[in-house]
């Protein structure tokens, strides 16, 4: 498989061409960013860890059921996926509050939602991902209605399974963002990464956060959570 | 009807308790305010005419089949209705995009929505008001997922028959917010106001705002506006 021109670099990955018109390289890099880019940053292996946790996730999550961009692992930081083009919505869903979620409705950092809180959020940096609901989505047409039902659905099971999965390694997965894609027919598939910088993820016994907020709230030792969370993950 | 002690003082209104143990009497202020208090001032007049232009609207409604609160108005600022407990969730209903929708979503004030667009808030003050979905309202327990959905389909079907009422007066309805409120049987009725403190109404020919957009951005003319709503509404 030959790694072609690159045709995107997000703050974390950047995608290239193949020689198969239907398949991208996505190479996942050390940087970090937060706060919609105002503050930037180094995790070193981050790179590593995501593309590994992610490609083991999504491959769990297809032996599940659920449709997703993976093909292969290529390397360390490289990983052969299915070309999507992304659905302009980042899905959030929620079982524990933290973050933007206790600002916004005052509710304290660690508290239980009563049930999975689904979020929609408009992709769109310069707007700073505004939250939407699934009427700004239609009226605006960043998705249809079978889409967005087809997303609801995926995405809630992709909670139960990924709270299951990472109960079972002393994990409790407060919060986390995907993407889906739609391939060249259509078909909408889970896109994107599933990883520490995506995904909040606290130790289940002490609480302590082993994600992104560690970087995003300088409270050290990221490397070392990042770490963590792919020994767990790969059940090393 | 007695008008005993006062129960809630709002921004605009004023709710009193009466010898009835299910009947409130709403009395309408001119006290205006914008963005969550900040802006105050004084609509003169405003306190009569959104009196007269809810009950009117309120009975149009309750003609078509949607429950209000309205029993009889009494004064012209005052109103007897039917006690409810207000449901703590704003329903905003929008056919055009103008306000906050249009700086969150970058898209220019006056664009036509493709389909209607119905948000949510949580109503509180301190807070701001935040938008949120049928999740956080379910997940707060703000309201249960039936009251959900008859809240929903009444703020559509009062949406259709506002925008056919308003049209046939010369004046688009661009967006507009509602609020509900229980019985004491639990029945979800309409509650609150309709009223150019509550709606954006815009001329249908000149686009000139008749609303308290007028206030809230200085636009000179406030009181005019709110007469004219009133001589349309009442079709004097």
């Amino acid at each position: 498989m030959k790694k072609l021109e690159q045709v995107y670099e997000g703050k974390a990955k950047k995608v290239f061409k193949t020689d198969h018109p239907d398949q991208y390289i996505v190479e996942y890099k050390d940087d970090a960013t937060a706060f919609n880019g105002q503050k930037k940053g180094t995790i070193l292996g981050k790179g590593v860890i995501n593309n590994k946790v992610t490609n083991h996730l999504m491959q769990m999550l297809e032996e599940k059921g659920i449709p997703t961009h993976f093909i292969q692992e290529l390397s360390d930081r490289e990983t052969l996926v299915r070309k999507v083009s992304i659905v302009p919505i980042e899905v959030i869903v929620r079982n524990i509050v933290a973050g933007s979620l206790a600002t916004r409705l005052g509710i304290s950092e660690g508290t239980p939602l009563k049930r999975p809180v689904l979020e929609y959020s408009y992709k769109n940096d310069e707007l700073g991902d505004p939250m939407i609901n699934t009427y700004h989505a239609l009226a605006m047409e960043l998705a249809s209605e079978d889409e967005l039902v087809t997303i609801n659905r995926y995405a809630l099971k992709v909670n139960q399974l990924l709270l299951s999965y990472f109960a079972d390694r002393g994990i409790e997965l407060v919060d986390f963002k995907l993407e889906f894609g739609r391939l060249s027919d259509g078909t909408v598939v889970l896109a994107d990464e599933i990883s520490p910088d995506t995904c909040r993820l606290w130790d289940a016994k002490t609480h302590e956060k082993l994600d992104k907020d560690r970087f995003r709230r300088d409270l050290g030792n990221v490397e070392d959570a990042y770490q963590e969370i792919l020994r767990r993950v790969m059940g090393d």
